[in-house]
Formats: structure tokens, C-alpha cells, sequence
């Protein structure tokens, strides 16, 4: 992704006027060179890469705006689960023709998460496709050295903790193929459109990176359904966990689809596109952990123990009976 | 892309394992976190992204091993012009379906690589598409601070050197889709094989990345063909070049086809795919950069010289007649 000089193309015309106004760091020499730099500094530097395809993490007729900045938040989550700060990512864009319609709106979308959570464009590459779109990106973020929070690390006794609320995003999927929560939502378009935003544009915990490094023992994002984001923590630390399921945290109409039993409770741990991070604080540290969330705006909740073992995770109803889950997780294949 | 513990799917088996062998830097975790590390160094970090789509950059029946290292080679070669040592990358992966025959040579070629430039697996994604396959890498490479050979900085008096052969690629991609040149070599199977091999597996430079961080005032690779990168490297430093067409290095088949007159030096200089490296030298600096290439085992070869002007770069004949080029340069839009 290199912005025009003589011999200009399309492609470079494309690159100059809608992404080189995100190249804003230095070490983007404004996409005029061929790679760009993260200058030394004494921190290690985290990378990641999420790509999102059409018809699969996103729908043909959502907005562009908010396809970037699915595209966009679905990696900064992730660095905040590692209790980085972003500083900047790469763009692969694969496109089936070149629409300002499109790119416009896609690139202000972009442009304003960029700015917003100090992740500056650092270069791509944009090229053509006969296939549906996709976007992949590769973000960078900054921790002191050696402070990284890794998925493994927990301890028995350490509580399970995630941010925000579970199950909407697949809600809001639902409604937007016209499913059972569609119907149960008609007269609601309040509701439905909460669910459909949280579907569309995840609200990456960055805020929290800092608490996450001072208190978390492991840490992931949760993306792929809770139940089966925290079976491989809890793997990758060796251990197990048993869960308060009536005390996951859901949105209003969340808990009011539940109530009403147009979902289960099982479905909404299954269901992937969360975005919250899922960690584990142990019990001395808590009630700090707690206290840096809510200076940062962002809310957590307690909703287990992680316990010695092997199984995998156990999720009790109110009454102590063990919830049966349909799949852990989304898999591609 | 993190490798499966309990509650592992397809998607997770997949990568455990073809990918995990590859993840070889301790800073990948062995794909059992949510991001990798990148050590805190005093070296700037130089990063890049390419990608390559089927029926774009590679044909569908390209052979898998060979598509793999096509696709970490053309960001290898990026990082070889501007003067950076690889130190690893991320991979995503868009698949229509997990298939083992294609997945292990893909992985075993995409390993061999990595292990022989020193470009770790650092982490990935893997997506399903229902459209054309896709890989996209972002690579990484360390310079000393401030030290990245960028694409601006050339000086009048300049000698404009490429690496090895020009327009070999574009000659084998002809001879795969059944053009002149197949017809031109149908009694020529090496040669034949020779141009294919260019166009399926470039030969990145980074054996010369130190002789250009040492020599280069300008550098970049020639990816989208010679005649408008070199547009590109003196518009990004407001210069111009002229150069001498019968002194670009040819390849034995390509010299041999443009003598039968099956292809023109408009088109070779037009093409894409070369991967070579583009620099600018001082002319007080040239024996000591072809020694040090010498020593590397590069061939490079002086083409012209870069002067004061605006004007897009000449290429001259043996009679010094300016030889008209078809177009610039590749472009996807």
C-alpha cells in the first residue's frame, strides 16, 4: 500500500485519497514507502492478526463503516486482553472492484477507530478479488517488557471474570437473518437495534489493558463463545472451572429473550463475536481489579472459580444442575 | 491461531497440526496464546504486508508448496530492500475447505522457508471463504534504529542497479496460460521450467540486506514491474532516471525470446512479479556494493543512472531512441 507519485494507478489513486489520511505515525512515511517502522522502545511489542469475510463475520448489506470497524476491533480486543496499547496495524483489503460508495464510508469508519484508540494505519496492501470481501489486519500494541498476560497462568482459587455482556452479538445476527429473536423483538426496535450494534461493532476493552496487567493471572478475548474461550484457558493452564451461569451478565434484552425462552442460556454461552475479555484475578486481588474496571468505565463480572482438573468447564444453573451446551464453539472447519 | 486444548475443533486441529511446527520462536507461545511477542530490542522494527489471491497471483492448480513460499517470499523481499533482517510473521489463511493434500505441502513449503530465511510463524488466522484461496502475511523484520533503507533519498549521479533477471515472472505466468512464449519454448522444457519457477517461487534478496543498509540511498523491490517501480523510487524523491534497455539483465530464455522478437522490452520492463531489488547507489559507493554483493552471492547489475527532473524515467535503446512501454505497471483496480 504505497500512495501515488508519476505512474499513479487506480490502485495508488484509491490508496492516496481514502487511507493515506490514516497513516498519521511517523513510521507510515505517509505510504509512501514500501514497509513501514515501530521505532525501538524498551517495550515488547505484541502482534495479532483477525480477518473478517463477508458472509461469514459480517453481512453484504451492513454498513462499511461499521464493517472496518468490526475489522479493526475484533484485533484491538484482543491486545487489550494481553494487556497491551495499540500503536498501530496493517491493512489487507481484498476488494471485487474499487466503489467510493463503499470505500468512503469504510475509510471514515476506519479513520475515526483509528484515532479514537491511538491505532494509527501503518501500511497494506489492497488488491482484487472475484471473491467475497475480506479484510485482514495485523495490529501491534506495546507492553513493558515481559508483562504480557498470557491465556495460561490462572490458579485454582483465581475468580473467572468477563467484561460486559455475553450473547448479544449472536442476537443480533439472529435478528438481522430475520430469526426467532426477530419476531420476539417486533415491536422493539430499541432492543434490536442494541443487539444488531453489538453485533456489527464490538466494544473492544481497552480501557482495562492497564488492570488486566496488574491483576489478571491469564486473559483471552472472548470471540469464539464464552463456554469454549474459557475451556482453552482453562487448558492452557491446566486446570478446570465451575460457572454461576445466572450470574453471566447479560444486556436487558438479553435477559429478556431468556426469560421469555426464545434462547437458552446454553446458546448464549455458545455463540461466538463477544469481543469482552475473560480473564482470571486471584481473590487478593479482586477487589483492586474491581476498582481500576470501574475508574476505566468498564464493567466486570465475577461469575466463577477456576478449580484444580482436567474437565472441561462446568456451567450450573441456579438450582446447581450442570447447564447442557449445545457446541463449546464456532469453528471454521 | 492458537492450537487446541479442550473443547478443540477442527479449526484448532488444523492448526495444531500443520502450523504449530512452524511456530519455532519462543515468542509465539507455540500458538497457545492470543497473540505473540516480539522481544524489546534497540532495533527499529520494519513491517509489511502483502497478499496474494488465486487467479490473481497464483493459479488454482499452482502446486500448494509453492504458492506458500510465494507468499511469505513477497514480504520477504520487501524487507530484504529496505535493508531488514526477517524476525517473523503472521499468516491468514482463507480456505474453502480444511483439505490435507493441499494444507501439508503448503504448511511443509511454508515451513522450509521459514526455517531457511530465519522468518518464524509468529501466529494467524484461518478463515473459510466460499471464494478464491487468499494468504495474507505481515512480516517483520529489525533494523538497527533509524537505519531502514527507505524508498525516497536517491541522489543525481546515482546508479540505478537491479538484482538478477527482469521479467522472467511475467514470461512463465505466459508459458502457464498457454501464450507466445509456451509456443515459443515448446522444444525447451528447462527453459520453459526456468520462467514458470520465477513466476511460482521468487527468489527475495535478503542475502543483500546489509550491503544495501550499508550502500543504498534509495531502495525498494520490483513487484509491480520494473519500468513503474522505478517511477515510484524517483517520484519519492523528486527525481528522474534514465536507462540503458539493452544493459537490464535478462535471463537466457528471456534474451532468447527477445531476440526472436516474441516479446518486446516494453513488456519485460512493464511486468510484474520480478521480486528483485531496485536501489540507488552513489557512484562513490558502487565497487564497494557490487563486492559486498559479490560476497552475498547477488548478482546486481548497474541499468542507468538517477538525474535532476520530474519526468518519468527514460529507457533508452542501443541507438538511444526512448523505448515506448505499454504501460507502467501493475495495477489491480
Amino acid at each position: 500500500m504505497t500512495a501515488p507519485g508519476a505512474g499513479a494507478s487506480g490502485e495508488d489513486a484509491l490508496i492516496a485519497r481514502y487511507f493515506r489520511p490514516l497513516a498519521t505515525d511517523a513510521g507510515a512515511f505517509g505510504l509512501v514507502d514500501d514497509a513501514a517502522i515501530l521505532k525501538a522502545s524498551g517495550d515488547d511489542l505484541v502482534v495479532k492478526t483477525d480477518a473478517i469475510v463477508e458472509g461469514v463475520h459480517f453481512l453484504p448489506d451492513d454498513p462499511p463503516d461499521t464493517i472496518a470497524r468490526k475489522a479493526l476491533r475484533v484485533n484491538l480486543s484482543d491486545l487489550a486482553s494481553k494487556g497491551a496499547t495499540p500503536c498501530g496495524f496493517l491493512l489487507t483489503l481484498a476488494l471485487r472492484k474499487a466503489d467510493d460508495a463503499w470505500l468512503a464510508p469504510f475509510a471514515r469508519g476506519l479513520g475515526e477507530d483509528a484515532a479514537h484508540y491511538g491505532c494509527p494505519l501503518l501500511g497494506g496492501d489492497t488488491v482484487s478479488t472475484p471473491g467475497p470481501l475480506m479484510i485482514s489486519i495485523a495490529a501491534f500494541g506495546r507492553v513493558p517488557s515481559g508483562s504480557m498476560v498470557h491465556r495460561f497462568g490462572a490458579q485454582p482459587g483465581d475468580r473467572v471474570v468477563v467484561t460486559g455482556t455475553i450473547g448479544d452479538a449472536s442476537l443480533g445476527l439472529d435478528i438481522l437473518k430475520g430469526g426467532a429473536a426477530a419476531a420476539a423483538l417486533a415491536d422493539n426496535p430499541a432492543a434490536r437495534d442494541l443487539l444488531v450494534g453489538r453485533y456489527r461493532v464490538p466494544q473492544p476493552r481497552n480501557a482495562l489493558a492497564q488492570a488486566i496487567r496488574d491483576h489478571a493471572s491469564a486473559s483471552m478475548d472472548v470471540s469464539d463463545g464464552l463456554a469454549g474461550d474459557l475451556a482453552k484457558l482453562c487448558a492452557a493452564s491446566g486446570l478446570s472451572a465451575v460457572i454461576d451461569a445466572p450470574g453471566i451478565p447479560l444486556s436487558a434484552p438479553a435477559a429478556s429473550l431468556l426469560a421469555r425462552g426464545i434462547v437458552g442460556i446454553g446458546t448464549l454461552v455458545s455463540a461466538g463475536d463477544d469481543y469482552e475479555i475473560l480473564c482470571a484475578i486471584p481473590e487478593n486481588r479482586f477487589e483492586a481489579f474491581a476498582q481500576a474496571a470501574r475508574a476505566a468505565g468498564v464493567a466486570v463480572t465475577p461469575i466463577g472459580t477456576v478449580i484444580a482438573g482436567k474437565a472441561a468447564p462446568r456451567f450450573l444453573d441456579a438450582q446447581g444442575s450442570e447447564v447442557p451446551l449445545p457446541r463449546l464453539s464456532y469453528s471454521h472447519f
